[in-house]
């Protein structure tokens, strides 16, 4: 390969890998796509000969993509799943490893989309009539799956916090007065004094680990513990590829740390400012994950993972 | 007494409670002061011919102020401490009773300065050195106390929460900077992310009532909780002059709803926002109170006000 | 003393005791009353010419009804209280002495109707409007509570248990519909199907330890936890003369075992049928005991009746 | 078809549906007999020519059935097995289907005998010697296991609480005095009295949920709640065929309300009788299920049935 | 004053000070008593003058004693009682202040004896027939009230831990097997292996806090935190003296930590051991505190204090 | 086969288990290596002549070295693993089947200690900077996990508890110092005195039982106990092969109890000493456990074990 080629290939991997680093592209999802798209591209422009030769070179981009952003099980899981339909492939044609390669993109996202539409059908039915419901933060799975309860004709109302840094409630709340759904908005530190008259709790996640805690905005916690204390239901509605097999094997799930700014733009100079993005919270406050796969304990996500898509951990 | 009389009699008192109704006079000490100070010039002005008479106005005075604020435990003891002792003032001459109210008056306010200093010292032996202390709001009794502790020669951290809806952790942040303090500054919803590190939590108080339970800044129940799951000591910093003797009769403890725009300005029209400005933390949380009577299991706050100012009870 | 006055002496006394001891006579308060009349007759009888004999008539009268039944600290204290102030009157008069067995004796009963009225006063400020209240088995305290809360116009609804075995839930069920309070009739083991949805739990107590737990009708205790476990306030409601100063000193409340009929009258020969009257409730789970000096925790009972009451621990 | 060939079709099936609803038959095991029986009627009289034809009738039979009663797995399950039996089989002739329908019935029934005695092998080792057992309500696969560890010569005391509204109890009582076990009866309330001294709790299940919680009799989940702050273990006994895959996707275990007049016969015209028949038992409190698998933890529960009986899920 | 008779007088105290600062003097109650013997001492050989004089020796000697080990509440109790009755006699003779100083330390020694005996009558009631205790350590106040419960022909078991590093389980094995109570002997880590068969936990205090905690022998406040799991009722038994007001005015009640060489005898050299003498069991795992007063709620320890012996706050 | 055959047969297998029942070897390991080796012997030694007669030997081993101790789950498995592949081995050649015994023993040995590698690879992960772990008794899978931390670069301090009665803590303390890691070394009892400051608690375990309990060093339980109440991250290292299927079919994981003289070697005649060698940590206090397969949910261990050593159940 001559030196041109390489940074012909390196060219789109690399150019994806950047925007990633660099929060141009943000949110589960939007990362994924990218590092697909790239990856498609990469695919579609190769000059390589053999199959062995045309794996390294995806090899390579898993790399680069993954050395990208510290925790995206998402975009992760899309590579993973791309190179194994790749290796799994006998053909020995470079063209239909290629064309491998947008199937198993356009099947990934697919999943993806029927998962959402397979959790809003599933969680829709625990939205009971005349309850309250409590969100954290703003999560589209949430509230595609709230939407569909509406949908369905169930009246519900909805409490949600505003999570500061960032106000992503406002989106929530917006959404939810959209579809004429009575939203109460609340700042973060008032979950406690409204939780006794919440008849359940439901957020994303950004990150399942494999002893079955939950990553998600910061707060999600609290309000897990809080819900306990309540005797609350508390559910996480999430998508199975969020699950990241790097804590299988001993790594922490990172959390991010942002930027200062965000909490307080012209802070005295000495100060210290923490802004991680995300907390954990423990399976044993979890009353169940809503996925594709249906309502499952937390405590045995893992297993459905090995199960439903065994190729994560290779 | 005629109609003029009557004005001229309401008018210290009339003016402050307005003046507390409209939330111009804010905070506990500074309604108190502006209500003993009213009632003192009530006192140097009064008509009043025989005791009975006195003792009317100055109960038509409790009236009013009473009704000006909805919970403000500071300010009516203070009027119950000046009504007390004019009660047990045997003199006839109402020159003398009149007197009573201004001793009365400076002897509250002095005990109160005397509480804060006194909380103070033993508080501050509980700052240990290299310690990381986490408060949540402002309280000048608790800076106060951590300044007293720096001025012993403590070294310690803070991390305070920003404190949503009004940010009150930045007065709290910038005093603690000003006394070379290492200082950390977190949203409200991540006090649970950092509790493990954290050796002390401490908070003040706006109201304590009978069943030992104290009512502060809304989310000082929740860093409670997150202090109790990870076996962190929670302090309350007190003077008991705070307790609320209407709590014993069977009044919850009002809590004051603030204005919407403090949490979100252009909100959406049909949005809904609550901003309760408390919340309750449970005494089963609470290792302790520290007020100028030492540091006191909040279960039996009650018997100590009894036994400390019984006249609170009346 | 000739025999035939010691008979007569003995009859009101001997009498009354026979009756509590064969249940003819139940309930804390019909017992204290049978206790105190046949006191007051033995008083108006008496034969006793010095002070020290009629105190001796009076500490045997106390011996035998104390005998009658285990638990029945109501009328014990009932007994306190008038052998306490004939100690106390330093008239040498045998007919002062006996005024005054009558005049604590009427005390004793006036007390305890002013601490129901108290007790209702000040409990029923608990209820709030649209609230949904729990209660197990019958207490007439409870009830009188409720009854207030009405008058005052507060709405609110009710669950009452049935309360195996006897079903005094029915008495509960049928006083609150007399009074058109929405009325919610369960099984005992269905109180934690429908805690998530009760605001506030309220009991009766049949006494009061000193470490300050509560002995109430069987069930109360399961009421407790699972108010606890679900964030429900959980309140007592008793006058404080049902303290048992004995449980000072060591001895555990006795919990009476009832007839194996109540429960299953044609039982199998070989089976064993348990039927405590009563259990204990800790402390821990009780949120405030309301009583006629407020509403207190109960943490700090035997301090409050020390102060109150110091005639019970003679 | 003609009309009446439909009808003959129908009728087996809608007459043991009728049967159901009206709960003429009663039992999880009842039910699914029943259920079993009329679709094997249904197949010996089918006039279908194709598979596809009979597989038709197979899945209006089911809809019919299903629609019966509301939570019946055990039911449920049995169908299914059926119908995937049927549907596995490749075999074109019609008789052979049919005969397919009577295979899996007789699997289904022997399979549910076996775990039965499974159940009671695995689950009667569990029983100590000279331990004390406490049980809820009447299963018949609890009394059987505890009848084995009799027959193991293991010597036990059992307390059985008597089960209102039915008094279920009962029966558990006179099965224990009829094998010689020591037993003490006593009222559902009184679980907490005497959970200090029992070494381990042991119930049935109506039905299992995909997150691991139990549906059993109304107050199991109050004895579960008392033994874990009793640290008193607690075990559900049950054939993983009681798992309900609806609740998989979002379905509520529906909790059947029973007629009134089991609580009170001649209540008081206003008064609302709730009489849910079940609750729901939290798998956090249960030590675990032992099924014809083994004893195994509740949080995998829907695992295993994935492995086991991966029928189920169709 | 000459200097020789300032030695003079430092000398009884000094030479205490010295003893118990070089652990010659171990045990409460012996470092009271050496602390009491020579302060009558000093004050047998008093040389002062005036009251005044002979106050300011008596202050001398308290800094003195106080300053020689860090926690003895009952010496320093013990001090404070002298003081306390010395300034309170009006008598000018130095002579009759003297006699103060002796029957002021004999009533404080009497009144510890008496306790103890109290302590024993009260606690040895909730010993109840066949039940079996649990005790961490050696307390006399506890084997005490165990052999108090014998005599009153009690019928029990003792398990107790041998209580490393010292071993003191041993001393108390063998009173118990002494009086023929059957007694099991266990490592201190078994004690939540053998709770679930404690009907009873029951240990001594060294201190009492003003916040209602105990300080008690290393290990303590796991035997509290294991009895809490199992719901066994954990008695702690203690004479009101061992309270330290220095808690109330904040300090914290320092650990004492012992010699290594207890631990390790022959340890690798760069090993660091630590060996707190104490730790602290907190209120809320304490059922009851048998003192001399009878059995309290260990959160109204300080105001049964301040009741009982008032000067303990001077 | 002649009396002589049996007798050499016998043999190896005989001398083994003779020596396992006199502890002679100990250690999970050593056992399984002793039982092995026998196993090999046994095979190399055989006259069988056909698979049947085979397999009739090896299944009398196995009963006969199962026998030799009552709980050795990774024995008992190895021995498992060994027949299980010679079953599956369809060689009709005895000598074919006796390598079979030789592979399968070398292959478990093997697997066993790439557990062991990977476990430490893993588990590494979760040794942060600069953190402190706390370590109960001594495991070398935790040992050699800490070791390969400190390869990594990590710096941390350990704490580690003496482990009674036998004090295996020094060991560990030794090893821990050898890798120049900061060591404190503890008494048992102080580990709830120490908790508050630990990051990561970490121990090994004796066998896995069936509802995801860990059965491991008495005391361990406690650890975990206290690790919970403050929050603590307690992990457990385990090979998956400790998994003892007994316990899925209701067997209790029996606890060993030791000689009495490791507690008191001179010890009164009427004591009794219990000295069980093990206790039994539950599921909901352990985090994960770190196996050769990942960070598990104890939850969920059974399932892993089924899908990854499918013959530990045949």
């Amino acid at each position: 390969m001559t030196c041109t080629q390489v940074k012909a290939l390196r060219d789109p991997i690399s150019i994806a890998a950047e925007k990633i680093r660099k929060l141009e592209v943000q949110g589960g999802r939007n990362v994924a796509i990218a590092a697909i798209t790239a990856t498609e591209n990469l695919a579609s422009q190769t000059k390589a000969i053999t199959k062995k030769e045309f794996l390294r070179e995806l090899h390579r981009a898993r790399e680069t993509l993954f050395g990208s952003r510290e925790t995206e099980p998402l975009m992760r899981n899309a590579i993973r799943l791309i190179i194994d339909q790749v290796e799994k492939n006998t053909d020995k044609s470079i063209r239909k490893l290629a064309e491998t390669v947008s199937t198993a993109s356009e099947r990934f996202l697919k999943d993806l989309e029927n998962s959402k539409e397979r959790i809003a059908e599933i969680g829709a039915k625990r939205i009971r009539n005349n309850s309250t419901i409590l969100t954290h933060c703003h999560s589209s799975t949430v509230t595609h799956l709230l939407k569909k309860a509406r949908q369905d004709g169930r009246v519900f109302e909805i409490i949600c916090t505003e999570t500061r840094p960032v106000f992503q409630g406002k989106t929530t709340a917006r959404e939810m007065l959209d579809i004429d759904v009575k939203t109460t908005f609340i700042i973060d530190s008032a979950m406690r004094f409204f939780m006794n008259k919440v008849d359940l709790a439901i957020v994303g996640a950004d990150a399942i680990t494999s002893e079955g805690n939950v990553i998600n905005k910061i707060g999600t916690s609290m309000a897990a513990l809080v819900a306990q204390e309540a005797r609350t239901p508390f559910y996480v509605v999430s998508e199975l590829l969020k699950f990241d097999p790097a804590t299988m094997y001993g790594d922490y799930e990172k959390i991010e740390e942002r930027d200062a700014a965000e909490v307080w733009k012209d802070a005295p100079k000495n100060l210290i400012i923490r802004n991680p993005a995300f907390d954990v919270t423990r399976r044993d406050f979890i009353h169940g994950i809503i996925c594709e796969e249906g309502i499952i304990s937390p405590h045995s996500v893992a297993e459905v993972i090995r199960r439903k898509y065994p190729w994560v951990f290779r």
